[in-house]
């Protein structure tokens, strides 16, 4: 997570000039920027409390864990696509897309764990219904075909469902200090 | 904290040629390098000797901590924005904000640690008064304001913060090998 | 292994405009992403099953272990250079040599560890055969050449290997559980 | 370390153009990233031995650490610039000087450890009289020199060097092994 955090970071060109008029230029870069470090850090909360409740990682985990890392080392290449041309529903539609693939990596990889710790282990009551990682993708979607009508639209869309995952996990992490 | 330090040197550009003449252009770039370098060692050490105090890490902690590292991660850009214009206002005046901030964030993550952990534990009685961490936001604040007077103003307030803080948190130290 | 991805992410660069046309561009520079990116993970996901069952680090191994990471740092470099011109010998032929000089480290830090483990280790008997291993560089070899008669046989032989590998070693991760 | 690698991979160009010829124009740039490689995998390596042997990690050596690291950070810069500009002498002594620098942050972080350990600590004796690290600070003084003379002369120096550290200390290890 790092990584990806690191290559966004170096995404961020310094302003052509001192003046006050050239850091406004960065406006967009800069808040695409803002919004993919909430999304990399969203990631990396619920990696975080996600893996405290695994007590054996084995070769399938792994891979599906690099695989979802596949996914989201295309953030930073979509994030500064999308900042360089916000108005365009080219850039606008990939970075929704690599949203959309990085949150059914994500799913994957929480479906081979639970399959792995079984149905009744803390981890599978923990999650339950799981109603956020459900609602993700369709929204993506939506933003994605949104992004040809007006790309306003998508961004709000984006906006909307980082906040929505900005309050962490309670009853994860719930489980996570019971245990 | 690795990360902002592997940005910051992928910003110190090679000279363009070999002489000493050119080594010597990179003079500005290459002090606000080894300002940037100490204040992230400032932090990296800090962190290290705080974390070592905390006993469970939760969810507001790990969210404390990223918007720490989101504040961190604009020092290499805005220190490669001053080095290459170091007599212009701006330029200076938004390194300080994000010094600023990265102390904001860090009181911020103080607090929610010690909250966490209760008044009475090793960690509150060990930051006791904190008189540095309460000096450095108005200094920062003010070398800000003074960047539109006088540049060298600003420069020698952040050179001063990092010498006052240079000198490692005993107090903390001091608890960390008692506890 | 995080760092080798990392450079690679940093590899691929933002299209030149926000047409679908701009885009369509880099996929020769994103597939081989991806096929690097596959290996990298394989090298990755063994060398964790791998230092699973060392018990012992010394000097020895951990020259070893730079070793393979010298020559796997070079993949990016030869990922981007095939990305380029990915209808050259000379790109394509340097891509397997990263690759067979990879392989042929990964050959060696095997070697040393059972050596200095003992064959009648854990480790020994869980590799066995190994004939992947003992497969892969003379198929690299194979395409290092062919790239001078056609470089699709070359890229097809790549694809080949990293499928080969994609099963993870299910004798070591046996091992790993049982022991 | 990692860090040092990664910048150092980074600052490998990609050659321009598909040919033969432009790659063997990469010739001195592969050369210093191959004896910066050794460089950062001989401290890697020596350090992993070091602080083996640590039992308690204080300010001061946090500190001295960080000192050794800022050093080591410009390794990459000037492997790239002296990697431009092989033949002309003050990349060269700049070269020797963060190699020279590098060396006095190493002898430094040692005797800072080994104060704290104690003389009669386990450290303290393995390394004894530490032939190597009170050879490298001259020889590397001389090869700066000399690169005002003939920046072969320096390049021959540093190769030397590298050779003398690379066999690891045994030591150091040997009394890893026997604690």
């Amino acid at each position: 997570m790092a990584v990806i955090i690191t290559i966004m970071v170096l995404e961020l060109k310094t302003p052509d000039g001192a003046s006050l008029n050239a850091l406004m230029k960065t406006t967009p870069v800069f808040l695409s920027y803002i919004l993919s470090f909430i999304y990399v850090a969203i990631y990396w909360n619920n990696h975080h409390h996600f893996f405290f409740l695994v007590r054996r990682v084995n070769g399938l985990m792994l891979w599906a864990n690099l695989h979802l890392l596949f996914w989201l080392s295309l953030i930073p290449f979509a994030t500064s696509w999308m900042g360089g041309y916000h108005s365009s529903p080219i850039p606008t539609a990939i970075y929704g897309l690599a949203l959309l693939m990085s949150a059914l990596a994500w799913y994957l990889l929480q479906t081979v764990i639970i399959r792995t710790q079984g149905n009744e282990s803390a981890l599978a009551r923990a999650i339950g219904h799981d109603l956020k990682g459900k609602a993700s993708p369709p929204l993506y979607a939506a933003a994605i075909l949104l992004a040809f009508v007006d790309t306003r639209i998508s961004d709000a869309i984006y906006v909307l469902v980082a906040l929505m995952w900005l309050i962490p996990d309670r009853r994860i992490e719930k489980m996570a200090q019971r245990s």
